[in-house]
């Protein structure tokens, strides 16, 4: 069986709903998933109209209704409307439209009739001004999943999987949380999704904190007091963990020392890196929820919005993600 | 007239005498510059084997013997030579005949007889058995040039200039260095040094520290109360900088927003990446001294010491760099 995989236009007033429509022009996503897009329909539509593309769909009242298709099916949400909006711009109305379908599709999967969700990015403020009393997405996942347990995200590049230690936290807050069982948590985090991904005995390459990591205790002894410990406390448990290394040269050793995965300690300096190796392409993986979600790294793109111009590159790659993942998680649950 | 630009081996351990060699032999460098190589002559022999080169090079015992040479010239030093040495090991001997070359290179420099400087890597470890008391190469430089004002190292990448606020601190040392009058020096300091490369009007975009640029407040402050004032100084006195910029935005948006030159606020943050956008490519250029020297970005790579197989481009890149920065010198002085 196919995996069902929810598709969710975002804010319709970004990139969303042209990125949707561009996906469902490039190729046949049918053949390896049942595909089923919430939303409004007119949104949809109008990103057909931008994109230039014109792919039929098959309207649907109830995901019961999706039965081998061999064509994606469009599931109008009235609640999900947005009338008129201004493309381009945070409003209350994109941010209501993405909330309200998001929470649709999340009741769908905790009903067990999903097996993994692909997103259009939303926007935070946008989601704010719509009432949202989340910090961010995968907050409002976690929550609306019933999930207890931790979960985070990752930035997929290709078949590279990144996490990191800290987050959204200032810089001067960095050194506080990276601690060894933090730096610990997050290798473990990694391994089991790469593990989840398919791959029986991931080699993970962890970053130092400190430039040329700390010289050998010259500038910062994080490296020895936390990393390093928690780099041995995972090779105990079996983990292929490796490093510190220091931040401007991991993700140069990933190709030749054949990484799947590394660990960054804070924000920018994983993001500066696959941004840089591939902003179109890149994909965030909520991780440690019942279903795979994932999204093109990238934003709305207001400046665009509109134009006919965006990039469906991560679009498509995040779908491949959502796809392959779900299908392992059938995999490994029907075993 | 062509300027006179010394040519340093380098620790004659690491991969220096193979690059200058490669160097040598990849153009007629004599058509831009006069070229004099400094050092251990046996050093250059073993490296024109190791790169399999046989470039003719002009004995010389003092720089008056050049005058408009039609091939490069070679000073040897006797207190340079190196004697036996283990190639792709730190040892005091290289450290040794590096730094004597490079004083002695530095006299003739005082003494006005150069132009520019490119030296093939050092290895800080090598200096400090040797008996190096200078923390770093351009400390070595500034000393015996008898430079009083402040200099610093750019990274060069391309036509792309970088300079960074804090340097080899350690990251929970980075906020404190984060003040106005520090991020509007790197400003000025990185805007003269573009002017000086022959660029009239430089636009410098300015990096944010914390991530998403703080997102207005939320994570940091530092982009409100220091580096938008400094920008804002910078702006008042005619320069064009602009910021500040999220770190993993700011260096995509140097192509499409014609930036000559970036402002990092700390080590990693510029270094990962210029050394992903271009690891074999990246120059330090010393500035602040009277003459300019320049070297590749990378270090001694001992692993590949002798193996036949270094990449000369940042050496070439170094070449051209030094040579259009004494160039440039030079005309302003004869205006």
């Amino acid at each position: 069986m196919k995996p069902r995989i929810a598709l969710l236009l975002g804010d319709p007033a970004g990139i969303g709903p042209e990125l949707v429509a561009r996906l469902l022009a490039s190729r046949d996503l049918s053949r390896s998933a049942n595909v089923i897009i919430f939303g409004d329909r007119s949104a949809l539509d109008d990103g057909q109209r931008i994109a230039g593309t014109s792919v039929k769909l098959k309207e649907i009242g109830s995901i019961e209704e999706v039965t081998q298709p061999h064509q994606p099916a469009f599931l109008h949400l009235p609640a999900a409307e947005v009338g008129p909006i201004v493309r381009g711009r945070v409003s209350a109305a994109g941010g209501r439209s993405a909330m309200i379908t998001a929470q649709f599709a999340l009741e769908q999967a905790r009903a067990r009739k999903l097996d993994g969700m692909l997103f259009a990015p939303f926007n935070k403020e946008a989601l704010q001004l719509a009432g949202s009393r989340y910090a961010s997405e995968i907050a409002l996942f976690a929550h609306e999943l019933g999930v207890t347990g931790s979960y985070g995200e990752h930035n997929v590049l290709h078949d590279l999987w990144t996490s990191r230690v800290s987050s959204h936290v200032s810089l001067a807050d960095v050194p506080a949380c990276i601690t060894q069982a933090r730096v610990l948590e997050t290798i473990q985090f990694l391994y089991k999704s790469l593990r989840n991904y398919g791959i029986a005995n991931p080699r993970i390459a962890v970053s130092a904190l400190n430039p040329h990591a700390g010289d050998g205790g010259l500038f910062g002894s994080e490296e020895r007091t936390e990393i390093v410990p928690a780099i041995a406390d995972a090779t105990a448990m079996g983990i292929m963990a490796f490093g510190p290394f220091p931040a401007d040269s991991v993700f140069l050793r990933v190709k030749t020392e054949r990484y799947d995965g590394v660990v960054s300690m804070y924000h920018d300096q994983g993001q500066i890196a696959t941004k840089l190796l591939g902003f179109h392409k890149g994909v965030t993986v909520c991780g440690g929820l019942p279903i795979p979600i994932t999204t093109p790294a990238h934003g709305t793109a207001f400046d665009i919005a509109g134009k006919g111009v965006a990039n469906p590159g991560a679009m498509k790659e995040a779908f491949k993600l959502a796809t392959r993942l779900a299908a392992g998680n059938m995999k490994a649950s029907t075993k």
